[in-house]
């Protein structure tokens, strides 16, 4: 029964995340977190945050994050908005820039959070077909929509496309918003965060939850002219003053100016990605090119969910969709070299090959 | 300009908080903060959830906080739902529990956010004049309307209506759902809580930014009965799947356990309202009768706006709305004793009357 619910969300999906085990021994391959732990700077920060001040209200601007999301991206703190992961970033992202009535397009096979937004909003949208190996079709993006949803890398494929690509669909959509979703960019693909100033309809959305090792801290942020930021200020001041705890904006600050950190932790994350995306491939998987912190790969001849199914008997979690194209179909986080190496032996054994 | 704005938002008037001001020392009674820090076992928590785990997506469920709220309320846990802070969960009330074409009705002097949620949803409202001592004329909010929203007790007046007033709102709107926003109920007015078992259009939010001191780390409640909650996870997980960070799961948690520092805090903050109270009404102030943790007063032939800037010069910080009806009161939190002796002190030079 659903007495009392407004006639605006009756027919609702919910997006449905990876599962988050929670008191078992898995290996955790599902939701692409970063293995390694946050900067020590970051813990250091938020345990200083941990005092009396929390009676206060937070900064409603995060002025100071925001300063240095601006120096690390060379922008201006006007051109960048923080938000409560960028799950919430992306959301305000739809209510913001797109109408009714002008159907916003994305690709069918991406973030999978994208149409519930729409239908959160009321928001009309068009799926445009990924091509047969999972690259974007440029040219059918090119005008007669209400707005571009890209993910940049892709998920689930970690296909990334090139700055190029990125141009054209800013100069092919000078009437519409251009929002490029860089969830995962950091692992290897180029950011359109350059383009910003030169763009007035690009947003490019992020997250410290990946690259960052902050997915328990749930900050995001987006980078656009400051005319589009202050559409977003808009509707947040409209929906929640204050989107991020003090803990947050004082870790998040710590994490952005901690570059050793940062650059270090994504070359590892990246060097185990190609180890294990070589020793697949050697196995007999096919494996979409990643630029992410995470692989798509298939077993030819061996259903997507039979090899989710065995890896989960041997403790270890990935992902899977039950849906057309990508059902035969695994999403596998990058972990530590460890934890590669009993993936890799897992599938050796479900698939009856070498794993070396 | 507003290119590129979706027509959703181009007429909206964003919410405006009270002044956050940085670096300054200023006696801080504008925002309704608690002027004694959180519980040390809150601070604890915090630090101890400071560690290499925040790598990993937080509960989306934040199981463990509901678990101890619902204990704390005698209500189980699937009657309890969590958010970034109570304006998110009254954001989120909004959107799930009314619908556009069905106005609902709320008190002309209440929250300044509600009207403001009603624009971000396109939802139609009315508003019912207060009677002239702000008293809640409970009989013209008995049916006609698509629901009904109530802060109890009120902002920015403090009054409180008594649990039978309640009651005839729930039985006299069956039909829709009855909003009672408490976010200040701690410091002296009958909780609704104990009625959400009775009343299946109940919604009862809550927040841990007063009487918990933790307005830094945005945390908020709605209790309600299953099927309202229900419908609130389907609107959280369309448009954020994990509202709570780690930290704030943690350290609200750790609130919630402490009872005796709430007690302790609260009855502190209640005495200080008091004898504040008392003074004022010495010194000519008109002063509403408050169940909450600041006070609504005038000063019968001076402007509020006068009283508020001359305070300002004295570095005391009150809110003051240049509304009808109010626009002669001021609305001054509870701070600590000395203050509040700083306040009267200020106020007495301001009037030409003596403090004591």
């Amino acid at each position: 029964m659903k007495e009392f619910w407004s006639a605006r969300i009756r027919d609702m999906v919910p997006y449905v995340p990876g599962e988050q085990p929670r008191g078992k021994k898995l290996i955790k391959l599902n939701t692409n977190e970063n293995p390694y732990p946050p900067s020590r700077a970051v813990l250091e920060a938020l345990r200083q945050a941990a005092d009396g001040d929390l009676r206060l209200y937070p900064d409603p601007e995060s002025t100071s994050l925001r300063q240095a999301l601006a120096a690390f991206h060379d922008l201006r703190p006007e051109q960048v908005f923080v938000g409560n992961g960028s799950d919430e970033v992306l959301a305000l992202c739809f209510q913001a820039f797109f109408t009714p009535g002008r159907p916003v397009v994305f690709p069918d096979i991406t973030y999978s959070f994208y149409p519930v937004y729409c239908a959160l909003y009321g928001q009309d949208y068009r799926e445009i077909p990924l091509d047969g190996d999972f690259t974007l079709p440029v040219e059918k993006f090119l005008g007669g929509n209400g707005g571009v949803v890209l993910a940049n890398p892709n998920a689930p494929t970690g296909r990334a496309v090139s700055l190029q690509d990125i141009r054209a669909l800013l100069e092919g959509n000078p009437e519409v918003v251009v929002l490029v979703d860089e969830a995962y960019v950091d692992f290897g693909a180029a950011s359109a965060a350059e383009l910003v100033g030169q763009y007035p309809n690009l947003v490019v959305t992020r997250t410290m939850s990946k690259s960052r090792s902050l997915a328990g801290l749930r900050v995001g942020y987006a980078l656009a002219d400051g005319n589009l930021i202050a559409a977003l200020n808009c509707v947040k001041n409209s929906f929640n003053s204050y989107p991020l705890d003090r803990l947050a904006q004082a870790g998040a600050e710590a994490s952005v100016r901690d570059r050793a950190w940062f650059e270090d932790t994504v070359a590892k994350v990246i060097h185990t990605r190609e180890w294990t995306a070589d020793r697949l491939e050697r196995m007999g998987f096919q494996v979409c090119d990643s630029s992410a912190n995470f692989l798509f790969v298939r077993y030819p001849g061996v259903a997507g969910r039979t090899l989710m199914d065995g890896l989960r008997q041997r403790g270890i979690l990935v992902r899977w969709w039950d849906r057309p194209r990508i059902a035969d179909w695994l999403r596998i986080s990058i972990g530590t070299d460890a934890d590669m190496e009993a993936l890799c032996a897992a599938l050796a054994e479900l698939t009856g090959t070498a794993a070396n």
